[in-house]
């Protein structure tokens, strides 16, 4: 039993690291976007943008999670990489 | 200028992708680790185990987002976990 259990947790720290390695691969794109974007000088936060990649989670959704759920947590994820974004223009004014 | 913008999101939609499947396929292993620990009767929340894996996310993290960011968004994703095991415990309970 317990080396059934060691043999699940090994699984969950691989994808705990995938997930990390993903998040912020993520995250580089999306300071990327905002570059191209305060360069042609777009907006960083596009609702029509968010709601389209909400709407793939939902499409691509097979579970166990439910949708409510993910689009939640994926809210959460985009603010951060929002935050990233904040950041980088803040390190911009500094120079 | 849109070419490149376009690219960029191309490649976020792919890691949206990604990580909704991730997310997903760590749910179904916490899932059966619920099962495992329901059969031995453990408990299913181990704060030594989930300290365990925020210090690995701190070690392996190489940015762009910090690791305070990054672990509190692991901590909801781990108890998003949990709440699968309750829902699976209370369906068990159903039956």
């Amino acid at each position: 039993m317990s080396d059934q259990l060691d043999a699940l947790r090994a699984q969950l720290d691989d994808v705990n690291l995938k997930l990390l390695e993903l998040i912020n691969e993520r995250g580089k794109i999306v300071q990327k976007i905002g570059e191209v974007k305060s360069k042609s000088g777009q907006k960083r936060f596009d609702p029509v943008r968010e709601r389209k990649m909400l709407d793939i989670i939902a499409e691509h959704n097979k579970g166990p999670f439910d949708t409510d759920t993910l689009q939640h947590l994926f809210k959460q994820i985009f603010q951060l990489s929002l935050g990233l974004q904040e950041d980088d223009n803040r390190k911009a004014l500094l120079v």
